[in-house]
């Protein structure tokens, strides 16, 4: 089943009350087209939203260490109890040395939370997939925000990552991201081999998110 | 008046529920013993924290970055949303760049939301409080959690970075922290000229958490 | 005495042999118009420069660790043993932390190098200066490499550093960098009381660079 | 044919003149015992040993940006014109973001070095292995500089290493390290599968360097 990653980044239109109201609409459009959609808003959204609507919410970063002296930081342990059902690792706008990458899908793990780690090319998707987090997503920096979606712009970086992570980790769903806006990007994304695409700004700057939602979607149903 | 700030770090006893409970007992002891008292419990706590009690709710970071492309980031605007009311920066455990402390503090600014600006030695110090925060607490790293108060253990650096935030920035608040944990501590802390302290694991590794925190407030009472 | 510190970056015009045959045309034109010339190329080419010309070497980066297991950082000691009399500290291309800055500042000191901390505003200049480094040296992220110089697109920035660190540390020189190539910025940076200033594309892209660096030493002694 | 690489840290024993006096005991007991020796001093020292020793001189970091406004940086092409002729990645004490691992290898690739990237446990391996360095160098934390050796005391965490990078890229070749110090350590190491060691205060704070190293060495050749 196709799955759709809505990154709230940190837009004013997706903060606090409006976070609240994205996910809604995301809960909305999720149930009416049958398409599984995961909503990831900031880190001290999480609580209010999770209460609020069904769809797994997801942060966009954990930290991978424990309990302990660790002031400042984002546990699973905490986003599991402000109830999260997952993480993004290592987005490009907020990389992770290796060690931390292992160390954040192992909390994941312990935690119950899953993991989708963000990746920049293919050699990078290859080495996060070995590192056996639920989900990986390649996304070529320069697109991201871009409007150019990668599924189009950059057909071979999608397929190739689908190959390496294939015969490295086979159990590892692979996304797509960067630019990605419309239904015909996502059917593209889809038709490359990939399992479903992270967004954001192509819905979240949307001037009507809803409508911009119901677009996209009906690229998984065609 | 004297200010009291408790940093939950990523403590298991300080962490979902148990970070509510112990929010719920600072409340009480704040009230009964008429004391100031400030939380600062993790980031994904802090808006379940700040809907059930009345004391201020600190973030124990912030990062100065506004709306927009900033994925995984925490936003003073998040926090504010969230029911926080300031937040530490620059903590021993989340040091930060030099710019970023100053664009932490200005975000906070802001968005409405207090700042405490940590430190390990009066240069620092010095350096912290010509940033213009609310707050300054310094802390030198060596006795963070040692049991060792540093108001006792080095009270020349207390007493040096009030004496030098008063040449600076008179407007600053000083606070000490690292192995505070009795109402004696708080006292000589107080007498070296700071207006409060800053502490965690004398309080929230305690046996019994309330009587900890009832020892630490007569401190400020004698 | 006016001093000019030449940034030679990671250019490829300012590496290796390359880096060498510029720091001979600073010394010579550093004689030849009797103005105090620092030269910073990277690491790994200060201990062949420094063996080649007089005029001061500095690093462009010193991390403020000691002897021991600090594996691929830059130490004071192994830059003094290099040769070099000086670093730079905080570049807005390499910024540090705060208590980096105050270690870096320290692990020069005790090596007997020369320390310019780098800073962005009027505030963090404040900061850095109350460290008290030999210089600082404030730049405008915005401006540099941009072609316009400080010294006349934002002259206030200039003028209230210099304010700033009159208070708060006057043993402290301030330079000022971003946008400087020409003789007149230089000399509307020592109007404004800086006592010199941090360069880099404006001279080492120039087609001539030897021309460059004379058109900008005139700055200092009209 | 086993490779020995010394890493010489930020040690006294091993900065300025004692790195260079250092490198020539290397030399030296490389030669008599025909084992391939790599050392890798501070960045700063490089150039004077590359003058004055034939073993190949590594550094002990890389930062994978080119030519350009990178002050303060470590490039390939000024490690390369200092005489380097490789350089560790991602040390313990020196971790990098995954796609800074990936354009650190890719940039020594460019400059003509060779590449060890350094990991901490089976998974990084398998991940940095991926990224087709020429070695990884699996070690433990928290043995390095235990003076435990890896070899004895986790021989697993070699041999799955050795295994992993077997299946995703054969031609990678795998060095242990951490705690290795004696002849018996090497032998241990080779016969897990690994073609060689990585280490540091074993030898180099050893009070005989020389005598250390020919123990070493002859762990090669039995």
């Amino acid at each position: 089943m196709t799955l759709i990653v809505l990154n709230f980044k940190t837009y004013s239109e997706a903060t606090g009350e409006e976070a609240l109201r994205l996910a809604e609409i995301c809960e909305d459009v999720s149930k009416e087209y049958s398409v599984k959609m995961v909503v990831a808003p900031q880190t001290a959204d999480i609580h209010m939203i999770s209460e609020a609507v069904k769809i797994p919410v997801y942060a966009q970063h954990v930290d991978g260490v424990g309990y302990g002296g660790f002031t400042g930081h984002i546990t699973a342990a905490s986003l599991k109890a402000a109830g999260a059902s997952g993480s993004l690792i290592n987005h490009s706008e907020r990389r992770l040395k290796l060690a931390e990458i292992d160390s954040s899908i192992s909390a994941c793990r312990s935690s119950g939370l899953k993991s989708i780690v963000c990746t920049n090319n293919v050699a990078t998707t290859r080495a996060a997939a070995s590192l056996k987090p639920d989900y990986v997503a390649v996304e070529p920096p320069e697109l991201i925000g871009s409007g150019i979606p990668v599924s189009k712009a950059d057909p071979d970086v999608v397929r190739e990552s689908v190959d390496a992570v294939k015969k490295v980790a086979p159990t590892v769903g692979v996304l797509c991201g960067a630019g990605i806006a419309r239904g015909e990007d996502l059917k593209a994304a889809l038709e490359l081999g990939s399992i479903g695409v992270l967004l954001a700004s192509g819905i979240i700057k949307a001037k009507d998110q809803r409508a911009a939602l119901v677009d996209l979607v009906a690229g998984a149903r065609e």
